[in-house]
């Protein structure tokens, strides 16, 4: 029955093979019986923003590119494969590579912090087939996760006006590991810190926190359990006002004399509480004991508080921030743009009705005007050449090894403050922002209705696009 | 700079003490300090349903136990504490007290599977105030994910009358880590299985999977895909016919005389489609060739597909059910309700504005008709008796050792199934569902009163609602 618990002693599995959609080892296995161990690029990419973001702000890729330096099947897990149902017909020779393999690609991709928009590559890998296709799905979701907390995290702090927002939303997220990246990714988008202690520690995020209601439940009084906490954290005791009666506790600090760091409010109408709050306080001499803001708060929360004059010093955002919750899923893809065979290189593109993806290896090149801000971006073919224009993808990962080590996390932090400072105002706007231009270079266009003829025409056993 | 990417090689995380809130372990620090080591009883619930949501299925109980059973701090973890500025005036003693920390309590719970609705515990726990403390985050990301996930899988299932659901949502989960607990609380609300691999490996449930546009794209024409991926999984073909176009796909299929256990369709107007492709599969004599449908699939979606009379046999549903996307949050919350001290226990309850929280250790009796169908739930003093109704809370861990292995994944399926099946129709209802009837016993809303009544007058320094 031990395994029906997830294996306990088994903690290898951060760097499984195994993380990843069925489908992917079965063509995996197909790629390999039938000798396919062409060269494929696949591009991961956002067809279009989530309602009301006018930006994305990319994260993850650490992660990312962690998970391909160290991915591989230990014994067991290949042998679990090899009894799975549809591997049957498989032969041994596949279980072998899986015990050895590795991700030996090439990784293109743009910084973490980088603003990103609809249909730009944030990776793009170029790999054996195989391996290309394991990864698609922890790539996929590593992703598109921390950049869609990165993003929301940038708009809760924008409506912030620059007071602190502090990552608050461990224990809504989607599990305890998931409570870590999202810590990670807020900090990215400009949140001051995170209550998240093991975030703190493996991202070197600084750490904060306040009090529950059940600390100050805990004591008979009210007031004993404000006056306990102020001696122990003179300089970090922020009091938690809301258990009982808020204004009855603001009194009772203020008749203690107290002095704490900061009072919190948690529930109530916080623009009257806030008021009455920093009223008292001051009133009281308490004129640097700030004013902290938490309870189910998002950015139209906190901008309609600061726009109705709340003295709101500091902010704690949970659910919003670490779900994304208006939009808690970005709906990112991973399609395959080229594959090379018999030492040529064939385009590829999908177009299904509503769906399509343009061919080729890809570049973004963002133009700046003389400040320095952004002008619009076009993505264009790898190979293209756009003096005025930045390129944004940039080549991460050389034979499955990393070509540099990680940034700080701090510097990432600055970077992304800088890019979306560059950004239009009207882009950055919380509802109804307006559409960043991005559009596609004329000879990706070109490629794509090229591309599409050939297929059009499969009757015909046209080799599609294909190039010398 | 290897810190900032995340410790490679440190696994341990999955049980550190620091998967927390920062406040946790201050509030620990200070209950260490003032030496109160008294027990301590928090519950944790979901206080109101999400919007749409009839019930909610109980699940993730298995990841908390685990966690609290192996729950630590090693040496690494607590340096790192006492490095952080909040803990400078804290002694050496708690910091050693971190170093052996276990979780020694009890834990009553619902069983996963169990339908719960708002106000109701789904777990219990008496502990050392530090010890429930600490695990609190824990144990809301864990139990409310899951929780949440299993819910909305009940939801998808019902809409798919008797059709397989596949859980198909690694790639838009949050993080790679959830999609694996994604898949096993989809599966306990009633999905036949998940694309995930590892979350069969780790939990024995069965895998599935299809093909990608990437594997048709792979090959210069797509006949050949097909053909290939048919002779190598001929029990497992679900060959994918969006890539280019649906209809000729589906003819190439059957011109080139292939007989796949399924196609999948992935885009498009679902319900004209999969009308076509059986009226051409049928006539080409692939009667049990079956349709799987992707692509966006919710509960809404699937009602509306069936309804419309599409002949689907089966749905692979991603983002919807491992992101819950309607509802991608629950709110549980973990409040005190008791504390023992001085030989006495004492009640607690909070009352700020909106957030009423009844005092004392609950039990909840659910009651059922001749037919054992569900009329109705009372919450209740634990200690209360009601002969005719059945205690769904039971103790699952004494002394912080579980008292039963966990029960198979399966049974737990058949469980919830069951459940569900004796729910009144108008509960199950996908939209404007009927509130199922949960009441407070008499006794407790008394005690409510009480407790309120000695904390309303604080200044007389009432002990509140304490008893011998």
């Amino acid at each position: 029955m031990a395994g029906l618990s997830g294996d306990k002693v088994d903690e290898r599995s951060r760097y499984s093979g195994l993380l990843t959609d069925l489908y992917e080892l079965t063509m995996a296995a197909a790629y390999f019986e039938l000798n396919l161990t062409a060269n494929a690029t696949f591009e991961l990419f956002v067809r279009s923003l989530p309602p009301e973001r006018g930006f994305l702000v990319a994260a993850g890729l650490e992660q990312a590119l962690d998970y391909l330096e160290h991915v591989h099947f230990d014994e067991a897990e290949v042998e679990y494969l090899r009894r799975q149902a549809p591997f049957q017909q498989i032969e041994g020779g596949f279980f072998e590579y899986l015990k050895r393999f590795r991700f030996t690609g090439e990784v293109w991709a743009v910084a973490e912090g980088t603003l990103i928009f609809g249909e730009e590559p944030l990776l793009r890998i170029t790999a054996p087939i195989i391996e290309a296709q394991i990864v698609e799905t922890f790539l996929l979701s590593t992703l598109s996760f921390e950049t869609m907390v990165a993003s929301k995290a940038a708009r809760v702090v924008s409506a912030a006006r620059g007071r602190s927002v502090v990552e608050f939303g461990s224990r809504r997220a989607h599990g305890p590991e998931a409570g870590v990246l999202a810590a990670r990714a807020a900090y990215i988008g400009g949140a001051t810190g995170t209550s998240n202690a093991e975030a703190g520690r493996r991202f070197h995020i600084p750490i904060l926190g306040t009090q529950a209601h059940s600390f100050v439940m805990a004591y008979p009084d009210e007031e004993d359990a404000f006056r306990k906490f102020q001696e122990l954290f003179p300089e970090h005791s922020v009091l938690l006002v809301d258990t009982y009666n808020t204004l009855a506790a603001i009194d009772k600090i203020i008749d203690s004399r107290l002095h704490p760091v900061a009072i919190r409010l948690d529930s109530g109408d916080l623009v009257a509480l806030s008021l009455e709050a920093r009223r008292r306080l001051n009133r009281a001499g308490l004129k640097d004991t700030e004013i902290f803001a938490s309870g189910d708060l998002d950015e139209y929360v906190i901008a309609d508080l600061l726009a109705r004059g709340a003295p709101i010093d500091a902010f704690g955002v949970g659910t919003a921030l670490a779900t994304s919750k208006d939009a808690p899923a970005l709906g990112a893809v991973y399609k395959l743009v080229e594959i090379e065979a018999h030492g040529a290189s064939a385009y590829r593109a999908k177009f299904s009705d509503e769906k399509i993806t343009h061919p080729g290896r890809k570049q973004v090149y963002r133009f700046h005007d003389e400040n320095g801000n952004f002008r619009g971006d076009i993505i264009a073919c790898a190979e293209e050449q756009f003096p005025d224009g930045e390129p944004i993808l940039r080549c991460v990962m050389r034979e499955g090894k990393r070509r540099e080590a990680a940034p700080d996390l701090g510097m990432i932090q600055r970077h992304a403050h800088e890019q979306i400072e560059r950004l239009g105002k009207g882009c950055r706007r919380l509802t109804k922002p307006d559409a960043y231009r991005v559009t596609f270079s004329e000879r990706l266009e070109a490629l794509l209705r090229l591309v599409r003829q050939t297929v059009r025409a499969p009757r015909e056993k046209a080799k599609p696009g294909q190039v010398a």
